[in-house]
């Protein structure tokens, strides 16, 4: 269940390497069959967008697509004008292929960054992909499949509206960061939805999903999350209902990222209680997932609470207010530092479970924030070290 | 040559171990002859602020301390008022055994946090230490010894300047962060200095040496620098040259602390030049150093100049004035990135080197800083993992 799982879209793949490279299938386009086009994006706040990302930013300022074209492996980030050309060109090929002007085609790329695509394996890809559309299940599960990078799996989601339907799928496991992460995203709905509601929701949606996950803290050039309706549903669906299940499938898959964290073996959820404020029980969440040494902790299974209140410690008072001597930190519901003192025996902890909670309570006001992170292993390092460009 | 290297100082160290803990040397008493008893500190900003710097930072608020004790294995942080309380039982009982009051004697812990001291081996421990103290130099690389964690060498220095010598010794390799480090660092002098010079020309020396590392972007409980002065030379030191030796001797130490970063196979040096100010430029080295899969990527010795510009750009523009496309990075002299695109090839840089140089042009201004950090290695992930609470 995936991209096609709402009425209206379409989707094709193909195998669109340099020669010699490996054949995997590594293109997909989405294409929105309508009768609505739809379409809104969530872009990295990296100052050194990718080119895909420049482009697609510029022709959905109306709101509207008709397809998306997706490669994984190159970046296509770091290339300049020649790049943006590149990009401009896959949406060119996919218009020229489906009948739609080049302005209505959105473009994402993933991969290594600082090299020009190999162009020429790319726009043939795009005809392939385009002779064998389909708006089965298979296909939605082959295109969330074409985009992975270093993921290990496919990550997909399919929700049930009142007479509408929501599909998405997401790629990312590395470099992903507060704000965003190297991660591509699509949901379809077949739900009538205009531009302005569209682009409210999926922000909505994205402030409580991918904006609070965090694998290793890095940024990328190219995260981007695009949300199309094709309103073949014919129901326009309950504003509510809509934010609620769309904030339900960016959060699923938000999840099944960090899951899927490179090399990652345990999940972390840390949930901040007791602040004044939102933002100061961010930022303090933050702090905690940031912490390389917490994550090689919980990576030893072992529930180093010193590890956490030393990373609480960095957040400026001027950002979140609390006094140390009053802070308590749980981890899997064992209360192991009490007003910033030992509290329960961390040997009541046990880590030895696939997800990890970090339940931390400031004293300090009624406001609370929760991030999801993963530990760092071995096979990250491992993963990084040899993922070369 | 440590900190027994300028007249007016001995030390002395001790097992003092939980009964059936190991037989390292884990305690160190530095005790100042005079004829001065200067004593000033630089302290972590962390605002879970261990016992012992609770303690020596209020002590040392007039500049005076006749000697200084230390014990590793134990921060004795996030230990509440019973903690405090261990802390002042050092100073006390080190002050009884050299005729010092309490409040002359400084105190360093390092180690797990949110333990209480096992303080009757402590204490004991301490009177052992008072038995032996020593002026040699094998007294001085004892203590030097004696301070170390999960370090795998000492790290001391010995400057000489006009009549006058400093010596120095620090421990610390992991949870070491842009502002200070899991490091205990003493220095001494045998020059005359005054609290007041002490404490300016000690907090000038860590701005561009302590507070230019980063192995891991985790801020301690612990961190303490002291500058202790005896005044045995008789010398009134030039200002500006004691202001010149001692930070080359902060920078020695700071970079042996880089170059014994847990797991680390590669020291890394990121310049940032062409910026509008200091600030600009050191947001973007720490951004840069900060950077985890940089970091991996340097242990795969891979110049991958993506994740540098990825990390450069998540920085702020109000932070740090640029445009994407005027900025240059090169690895080891070889200009990989030029005008954010690719510049030279990547293959022309060898990374099989003890010491990367990676050398980041905004293209700006004429300002510039650099900061100092090492690559992410298997080794990491094991020693953090497995150093358990």
């Amino acid at each position: 269940m995936s991209i096609t799982y709402p009425a209206g879209f379409r989707t094709g793949t193909a195998i669109a390497h340099r020669p010699g490279g490996s054949q995997r299938r590594n293109l997909a386009l989405v294409v929105n069959s309508g009768p609505m086009d739809t379409a809104v994006g969530v872009f990295t706040p990296n100052r050194f967008r990718a080119a895909p990302v420049i482009w697609t930013s510029r022709i959905l300022e109306e709101g509207h697509a008709g397809a998306v074209v997706i490669n994984s492996g190159n970046a296509n980030a770091c290339t300049g004008p020649e790049g943006l050309d590149q990009a401009r060109a896959m949406a060119e090929r996919t218009g020229e292929q489906l009948g739609l002007p080049t302005e209505q085609v959105a473009v994402c790329s993933t991969g290594i960054i600082g090299h020009l695509l190999h162009l020429d394996s790319i726009l043939t890809g795009i005809d392939q992909a385009a002779q064998g559309l389909s708006a089965s299940q298979e296909a939605g599960e082959e295109a969330a499949k074409a985009i992975l990078t270093t993921d290990t799996c496919t990550k997909t989601v399919a929700v049930d509206g009142s007479g509408w339907r929501l599909g998405g799928m997401v790629k990312g496991s590395g470099m992903i960061a507060p704000q965003l992460a190297t991660m591509i995203c699509v949901i379809t709905t077949d739900a009538i939805l205009e531009p302005a509601q569209a682009r409210q929701a999926l922000s909505e949606a994205c402030r409580f999903s991918f904006n609070r996950i965090d694998v290793d803290g890095c940024m990328s050039t190219n995260d981007t999350v695009l949300l199309m309706a094709s309103g073949a549903s014919g129901v326009r669906p309950d504003p509510d209902q809509f934010q609620e299940k769309l904030g339900q499938a960016c959060a699923d898959l938000a999840h099944r990222i960090v899951a899927d964290g490179e090399g990652s073996r345990h999940r972390i959820r840390i949930r901040v209680d007791g602040a004044d404020n939102e933002d100061a029980a961010l930022a303090c969440a933050r702090a905690v997932s940031g912490s390389t040494l917490l994550k090689c902790a919980v990576a030893g299974e072992d529930p180093n609470w010193g590890r956490v209140v030393s990373s609480l410690g960095t957040v400026p008072a001027a950002t979140a207010a609390y006094d140390p001597a009053h802070v308590d930190v749980s981890f899997n519901g064992i209360k192991v530092c009490r007003g910033g003192r030992p509290g329960q025996d961390p040997e009541l902890v046990d880590l030895h479970v696939p997800e990890v909670h970090i339940d931390i309570d400031l004293g300090q006001g009624d406001s609370q924030a929760t991030v999801w992170t993963d530990d760092l292993t071995h096979e990250y390092v491992t993963i990084n070290a040899d993922y070369h460009t």
